[in-house]
């Protein structure tokens, strides 16, 4: 695997993840492609083991690892999807995983990646020490890390929900995934590139965490921005090689606010009956606020998780 | 088609209903499983087109009707998923449906009714009144009265749910349906039997319209409960033909309280990540009230329907 993933990679994930991960299932409603005016086909990751498609680019980069190196287990930095996935691929090998959190993350997701049968370690909420804790398990433990976004092997796992959805639905003219920290559009966007030439592709971006909005704009990385949105897995800022992916690929970045995104997560419940996080339901609410760009088209739309608390539904409170 | 269906009829259905229906997903989880003490196979009819598993019966009804007198509509009694079923189905026809529904019906049910383009006819609240309304549009209209479950050709269309899942799921052990009128329950009873003649049959009851649990002890249909149960669509009381199906085909009754369907009905939402009715869920809370029944068994479970107001979630009331 070289250092920025290539479409032969994402195959490679593919067979190498298939006996650990579900086939997710691709749904569609009338009443949204008419609201929508455009056909939509949604990617049902939150189906995905552990509730998210994090599942994918963690199993891939667990069973990458030479026995020797893998026994000695896996380490990440993550309060959230990512941190229960890796510890469920480390499961599926039998491995060890660390998951460093910052102090004060959700108890929920945190029991989550417990359960899952990770080591969770608590450190203060800065990246700093974010950095400094998962270095010294890496050293203390020989652990191997394994990034939320900018691991190769994460991003080629992520591309196989793409790559699943271009043979489940036939042809699309256009796809769009969230964009937090940009591992899954960077991945889809090497897989649908290499399996639909002219596909377009989109990246949602919640309108207060747009540091990719901005990038793109600025034609550099802008690292700088704090985020402040409902969708808590797209926080993160844009990793340098998902930046270089979604320039290289001509991803557009569309924004959507936090209102916006809520309205569509109802409606994903009430129309496609199924439960999506914020974080997912942001590309349903860019489609909707960007309509014109998708006019007639056969849209692909990655839903990315699922992992919601039944007592605290957004449009409630 | 005979006056009781056999298994030839609900082959004919599948073939006739295939353009117009959804292959619904069957989906699992590990943790769903874990707490069971079984293995579970959820076949998804909350995403049937219409939103519920009524849509298959309501479509082979309606494209069993020769031309001349389809061309006169159909008429139906339902406040409720059939209804609505009906509506799309005689849509998909391109011929007029007239529901009949009772005074003080939920609104939102109405609304999806005449969304589907049928015309709603409102009634007192009573049987007498229900039935000399859709009498008298027969009579007026030339429609052909589809009733919700003991039609012969709706019954042969909800057993489509069942062997479709035994296609999907592979062998199974036991099967599990809510039971109301018991289309549902009696169409799967004769495609399960057919295709696995071991299979063990149940059919998930509320305690507050135990019919078809009293009718089955007793041995005579039971027909003069008042029903009390949060499942608004399973209130219905056992039709005849449905009654002597459950006797043929030796399908047990389990009963569930509402406080355990709407248990299940947040698990189902929070393990499976998808909406379901409470009349759906109760199939869960069976199984769970009753693990021992099921123990290490492979268990088909058909989640019968998705129509729930997002902003009424019955376990937040």
């Amino acid at each position: 695997m070289s250092a920025v993933p290539v479409y032969a990679d994402i195959e490679a994930a593919a067979r190498r993840i298939a006996p650990h991960v579900r086939v997710t299932p691709v749904l569609s409603a009338a009443s949204l492609d008419e609201l929508a005016g455009c056909r939509l086909h949604f990617k049902c990751e939150n189906f995905q083991r552990a509730g998210a498609f994090k599942f994918r680019g963690a199993c891939n980069a667990v069973w990458s690892l030479p026995d020797a190196i893998a026994a000695r287990g896996v380490v990440t930095h993550s309060s959230g999807n990512h941190g229960a996935a890796l510890a469920l691929a480390a499961k599926t090998r039998g491995i060890p995983a660390h998951v460093v959190v910052p102090a004060g993350a959700v108890a929920t997701k945190l029991a989550a990646i417990a359960r899952a049968g990770a080591a969770v370690h608590e450190c203060a909420p800065t990246l700093a020490a974010r950095d400094a804790m998962a270095a010294e398990l890496e050293r203390t433990t020989g652990a191997t890390l394994v990034h939320p976004f900018t691991d190769p092997r994460v991003i080629a796992g992520q591309g196989t929900a793409a790559r699943e959805l271009l043979e489940q639905a036939g042809p699309l003219d256009a796809l769009i995934a969230p964009i937090g920290g940009g591992g899954l559009i960077g991945g889809s966007a090497i897989a649908a590139r290499a399996l639909a030439p002219a596909i377009r592709l989109f990246a949602a971006e919640p309108e207060g965490a747009a540091d990719a909005h901005a990038s793109l704009a600025a034609g550099r990385r802008v690292a700088d921005l704090v985020p402040e949105t409902i969708c808590d897995g797209l926080r993160a800022t844009l990793g340098e090689i998902n930046f270089a992916l979604l320039r290289a690929h001509g991803v557009e970045v569309l924004l959507a606010s936090d209102v916006e995104t809520v309205a569509a997560m109802r409606l994903v419940f009430e129309r496609l009956k199924i439960v999506v996080e914020p974080s997912s339901a942001i590309a349903l609410a860019a489609i909707l606020r960007h309509r014109a760009r998708f006019a007639g088209l056969r849209v692909g739309v990655i839903l990315t998780g699922g992992n919601v608390d039944p007592d605290r539904l957004p449009w409630q409170s």
